[in-house]
């Protein structure tokens, strides 16, 4: 951690503040010039935060130089993980796996449609939303664990694997005999009493969304959060971050997938429905998820969106999604990992 | 709802849409010109989500005209809602409130000093976290439910509120005997079981931060969501958002005050400390959000900021609240809320 | 144009506006319902601004229905412009034309090395600024109209295009002679003297970067404010826009692509460098670039960047360019447009 | 400036950048722990690019810790630049100034009105656009020199200022004889020829706007830049921010007045009108930004905003402004400086 105190800041300030750190144990190395006083702190800085130290007077910034997370980190553990699910899915290795299904479950005909054609397309996993995070209190707010079983009972006939959204800890026990992975929704991404519960308490895969401002570092930390109680079965799905661009519904920070590459070990997908909010993007935004080298996507399909109880507007149909995991095979020829 | 459709959209799919709509039972008045087909939709569209529409073919943008969220609203109450907290407090009247205290509880005395110096200089509710949201997990995370044991004695012996944050809704029971008012943190902003739980299960006032990026549209469908669930003692709570300025912590939407007095009938405080986080900031900060007619501001103070278990920054030595309160009372003179 | 009142404007205040409305020429169509009073304006908008109307009391808010772009717009022409450099090269048809070279023009040496090795590796037209806009007056400004003569005469020599930035437009008749495509910097993306100059004063083709946050609105506008001063030939660039996220220099916006190709019939490519600001992503997001079916895009490439005297940070070293082509073209089997 | 190697970079790397940097006659300091290589840079790195030295391999980040600009900066001159216009009014002294007036000019009756009505209400200074950037080429672009001429006359007749937005550098002998403070837009904050000639061939002050998206050391060095090329004259105006938030046009950051005042020596205003977009925002803002601590506020004014040719939603009517200047000389009995 580096320490940079203010232009006019007084030599009783540097020895206030260096001295405070010498006797919590850590080391100064001092790098001051003529202009301006600098120092490096040298140990475990990991419970430090930058901004305790900046209540000492005379100090301008502090600049951490390590990452305040460490299992999620690639200087921790050099491979990539990779996540096994049911028998035949690998998160993080040669697959780019393709996760899909419709934003909520509405029936157990509508999820058996839906899944049925997936699964002839080509997707391993069976996504939908039993649980729903609505803005609105007066939305449809999901078919709670009815939706959850008529998931299991559909997935398990087409040897899919499950992923939902889960939004309170009270759920846990409710969720596990359902599900294959654990979603944690982008606006849960720093709820970190559910981050703890969640990691102390399953052993199963969890795929944390990144929040709608989360920077890739506060997404690492909330990581760590899981792995550090627990479970360091963690897979990251980046689905658009809230920026001024109003034409799409989020902006798809796709270099958020080579960043999270380099700075950590744990698999990262993408989520180009819940991005882009508009199902005309859908096709090229997967192909382009899959050239930048992320391990999968997460799509919203549905039979017929114009009915569908939430999220249409970015559902495919059951034919355009076929013909997106067309163009996804054929790209399979020229890219490393395999759909 | 106004709906828009795609320039080269067909007369078919102006007829699809606009049945589907008449058959749930909305009235359809046509706004197309030569170049562009438009139409508006008469009813009560609170439970129309614009992206459902959007799954349409043929559709381009859909544009709501009423607001989503109708307990919250300015149209439906026209008055000012005034929440009283205890025999002495009025948020949303003629009182400009001040809430004062540590960042987190940290001991009997350190926060039995705090109050009592808070209390001398003008405060009236004594704010503490005893369970904190920490980025990491590697820090410090609050006393728990003998922090809220700490507030509520110390601040009986100063005639002071109490306000603290709750972070889940296993908590509430634990909470009930010890605050005055619950804070949800931006964090939690969108939490929804959160905030449908604490609606129902208890009748004291809830101080609803704005989250991070959280549109005002948003904050205020999140008071909905309490609202709707039964309780209508929302104070909202303005504490800076997230964008690419770094030099401050956040960047304060002071603006946003004005849009929820025009938006609402709920009071709307500002939290200086979280929005700029340097204590350097703060007097003139609170200043400009008593002229901008705020009901109040919520403010972290400590003895010794450098040795402050976390948020050490932001925080106000004693003295320097005092000589912030001073200018505020000073500023009373001129403005119509008295401090 | 929907004009919609505030929920308790009064009806002569509707009155008011629409009256004022129908005496310019405009139709009003009144979509009014027991709440809330919302009308449609037909005729030509282009020239109303929405905020004009807002100043009319008892109107809450202005929405344009109709784009206010017009020459740039795929409602005007449907079928995608090609534009035509030199005799082999054109934008925005069946080529991913690859634009590449220095930063900054820095000699005739260094600029014949990477022109020989980008043209070996494939590229067709050539980069690199003469006049550079650098955020401080004390960095490198660039070798100025030695740096244009520099750049012709080294491509001329591998039949490359030269596209190089031009900051003023008293610069027009210096650039005339060495240049194929003019670049309009993200910096000036609404310098609107220089739009409209260029466009009155060029028939070459404007590349036009998208300004660090524009919308796509505003940098179509942009684009028309060129075509409407009397030249089409337009290229869009997207290079990042602004967000709260700096792990990148900017936050790539890939999905702006596909937003440009459904709004407007004009070719956009990408610049990964400025995005990334990071040479290690370039290679992917150029992968990725081409999967989402940009038309091309333009990349900073340098002998030495360690030595490059800008934006090395940002450079591939040629033998990464390589690579980054040869994986393009592994790309061409399976894609439309060809490397 | 601070240099932090990627975890796993080898000593040879942080020679070989180590080296480069000693030939280049800086010092070094190593910083260097067990798990990480860092060092500080001593010398004037004024120069030097962080994200050159992010072009070396081995190399993660690069923090700079004394900041690039000299001339603006509060460590080079310690006390407020005061800045005179005409002989009456001093910006950045004791006075709180308000520069009024329409967005556009648009003639002699209407700006003589204008001029009028904000002159006995209290401004010393008057606004106005000749040269208009307007975001669309088919909207009004400004009377041109006649417009400046007419601002002159008027202010003349009351004994008042002037204050005119110039869109190019060959503009500078038109607007000389007019104006007294040349105003640089925020869409041209970083048009950096704008800035060189502006600051070599004018004596008078120069009121330079944040861009949409600038970081205040951006702001801060396009100020360098005018100061650099000889004029150091430069006033600083805080117009609102791009963000999310869409409820306002801009966000108003008043947070940018405190951190100009710590970092720089240079006066700041605050421009509401822009910020907010809307009239019903203004006289709260300009409350605030009084109480914040900036040095005055510019406001647009007109007599009939319905029918402005410009921003007419933001536009005060008269007396609204008038009714904003006695609530200003209300807080002048509590304030500092004097409106």
């Amino acid at each position: 951690m580096i320490v940079q105190m203010k232009p006019h800041a007084t030599k009783a300030q540097f020895e206030h503040i260096t001295q405070f750190l010498i006797k919590k144990g850590f080391e100064i190395k001092d790098v001051s010039s003529a202009n301006i006083m600098v120092f490096g702190i040298i140990g475990d800085t990991k419970s430090l935060n930058p901004t305790d130290l900046e209540a000492f007077e005379g100090v301008f910034q502090v600049t951490r130089v390590s990452t305040p997370y460490k299992l999620a980190s690639r200087s921790f553990k050099k491979t990539d993980t990779i996540i096994k699910v049911r028998h035949n899915i690998e998160i993080g290795g040669d697959q780019f796996v393709v996760m899909a299904g419709p934003c909520s479950v509405e029936s157990y005909e509508n999820t058996f449609e839906i899944a049925k054609a997936v699964k002839a397309s080509g997707a391993t996993i069976l996504r939908g939303g039993a649980y729903k995070p609505r803005t609105s209190p007066y939305a449809f707010q999901g078919m709670g664990v009815d939706g959850l079983k008529i998931l299991r009972e559909v997935a398990d006939q087409f040897d899919l694997a499950v992923v939902s959204e889960i939004m309170s800890e009270d759920m846990i026990e409710t969720f596990e005999p359902y599900v294959d992975i654990y979603q944690i929704g982008a606006r849960n991404m720093q709820n970190f009493h559910l981050l703890k519960q969640l990691g102390a308490r399953t052993k199963k895969p969890i795929l944390l969304k990144r929040g709608l401002s989360a920077t890739i570092e506060e997404w690492l930390m909330s990581a760590e959060y899981i792995m550090a109680s627990g479970n360091d079965q963690v897979i990251l799905c980046e689905r658009g971050i809230r920026t001024f661009e109003k034409y799409t519904r989020n902006t798809l920070d796709i270099s958020a997938v080579l960043a999270v590459k380099e700075l950590s070990h744990l698999p990262v997908i993408i989520d180009p429905s819940h991005a882009a909010g508009k199902y005309s993007m859908i096709e090229r935004l997967s192909m382009a998820s899959y050239a930048v080298g992320s391990d999968g996507i997460i799509v919203e399909v549905h039979p017929d969106p114009e009915h569908a109880l939430s999220d249409g507007a970015q559902s495919l149909k059951l034919e355009k999604f076929d013909h997106m995991m067309a163009a996804l095979r054929n790209m399979s020829a020229v890219l490393d990992k395999k759909v």
